[in-house]
């Protein structure tokens, strides 16, 4: 048995062919002004920057402009939010990426909070985190919010299974959590203090490394027939999951490149053509 | 062995007494004035109007004022959100309470979310509920909050333990699984697509009946030496859990009634003078 492989990057570009023709209506309907994704990037992480360019590089692949924000690592709280206030009253801006994490001395969660609710495109803020999480209308945090795509897109219906989470962080796996709780798979949260997570993960139909080690979830872990979902990067193209002892065994898996990351962007700019178009109806 | 009785009426009159001492102060330092919550039911559903009664008689109890706003069960949606802005306007009126259900034609998660979130002493807006689930300060629902509390004050800590909520509604199973989450158990959310419920259940260290329904979690499923929480209460003094068959094997248990019940109480008390303090102590 050879696993499905879930390929986020054929899917995001068959995402990016259909968002192209929505950004040319929306041009179109709004008299030639284009939609723009702001993009804030605090200091010098090689990769944030890495990351911002990949997020930049799409937009303009689908005809969106992007507007740059580089602020310097010495950025205080109050400056970033003050920045996040100027994007918020621009019009012109749809959506507004902070990307994550920001220098230490800054309060991310009181800059991410900031962010206008109807240009949280990333889905970062808390108040995005719980509509969502109720079932209400909200921009689901990126990461997990591809994943769900990438599985819909590959017609795994994860209601009734089993899925094992490993990371209760506030933008990948809570909200993952809560995304496949409401497609009604039964989901067990895991984290650092989880008692023997061996042994929690080998019963799950559907596994998500969310937990930032490299290859920290072991291939022996993980059943036969599971679904394998990593959501993890790190240096060398590896994820949080030990994929190679995985894939002669697995379902289905994601690759590490070319899974879930392709997915997160396709997320990103969907929500910020969805975020232009819910801002042309109502207008 | 007898399991301990997770004792939540003996509990909150402890609370109480601890909040009358202190609304005493806040009415000092206000120069007589008294906290006030502010109830809304809407049609004339008996519990409801039982359950509201008994929020008031705390408010009495503890010497805070209690405000009754009754509708009519032909409201609309429109005039109880009129009603929610008038009381959100209101600077005597510290904390709101929308009586769950209301009627059908109302749409109660409108309503919840437009209770200002300094006034969410229930715990019932998304907004509430992200800050809580992602660990920033919010009042948490009232009922998961008291479950909470009631587990503290008997020294259950309930780190690295496996935990099962069955239920996963805004109010109660969603909160409760976040705020386990948050407490370091590992969670499992299930609800009514779980496979082999039973099964899940005779996993866990902790069981929490959120479901709604009578005595749907059977005392076969629940492993010796487990703690048991049941937030269920229905006609005739019986819970979500079939308590009966667990009591002798169980490590605690909270009675049906005298467990949560009087702990969503408290919760909710406990929040009106929370939010009256914080109020005070910011002018």
């Amino acid at each position: 048995m050879t696993a499905l492989k879930l390929d986020g990057k054929a899917l995001s570009q068959q995402i990016e062919r259909d968002l192209t023709q929505r950004v040319s209506a929306l041009v179109k309907t709004q008299q030639g002004r284009i939609p723009v994704l702001a993009t804030i990037l605090v200091g010098d992480d090689p990769s944030s920057a890495i990351y911002v360019r990949m997020k930049r590089n799409a937009c303009q692949r689908v005809g969106m402009d992007s507007r740059p924000v580089v602020l310097p690592k010495e950025t205080t709280t109050q400056q970033l939010l003050d920045e996040i206030d100027r994007l918020n009253a621009d019009a012109d801006v749809r959506g507004i990426l902070l990307q994550h994490p920001v220098p230490s001395q800054i309060d991310e969660r009181r800059c991410f909070d900031r962010i206008a609710i109807e240009k949280d495109v990333d889905g970062v803020t808390s108040h995005g985190f719980g509509l969502m999480a109720l079932g209400e209308r909200a921009f689901g945090s990126a990461t997990p919010a591809g994943i769900m795509r990438l599985l819909h897109h590959y017609q795994i219906d994860v209601a009734g299974k089993s899925a094992v989470v490993v990371g209760r962080s506030p933008i990948l796996g809570k909200p993952m959590a809560m995304m496949l709780s409401n497609a009604n798979a039964t989901v067990t949260i895991c984290h650092s203090k989880t008692v023997d997570l061996p042994e929690v993960v080998r019963r799950a139909d559907i596994v998500v490394g969310a937990v930032g080690k490299p290859e920290f979830i072991r291939a022996d872990w993980i059943r036969d027939g599971a679904i394998v979902i990593d959501a993890g990067y790190h240096a060398g193209g590896i994820g949080d999951i030990e994929l190679s002892g995985v894939i002669s065994r697995a379902l289905a898996y994601t690759p590490v490149p070319g899974g879930v990351g392709p997915m997160t962007i396709a997320a990103l700019i969907s929500h910020t053509v969805e975020a232009t178009e819910a801002s042309v109806k109502a207008s």
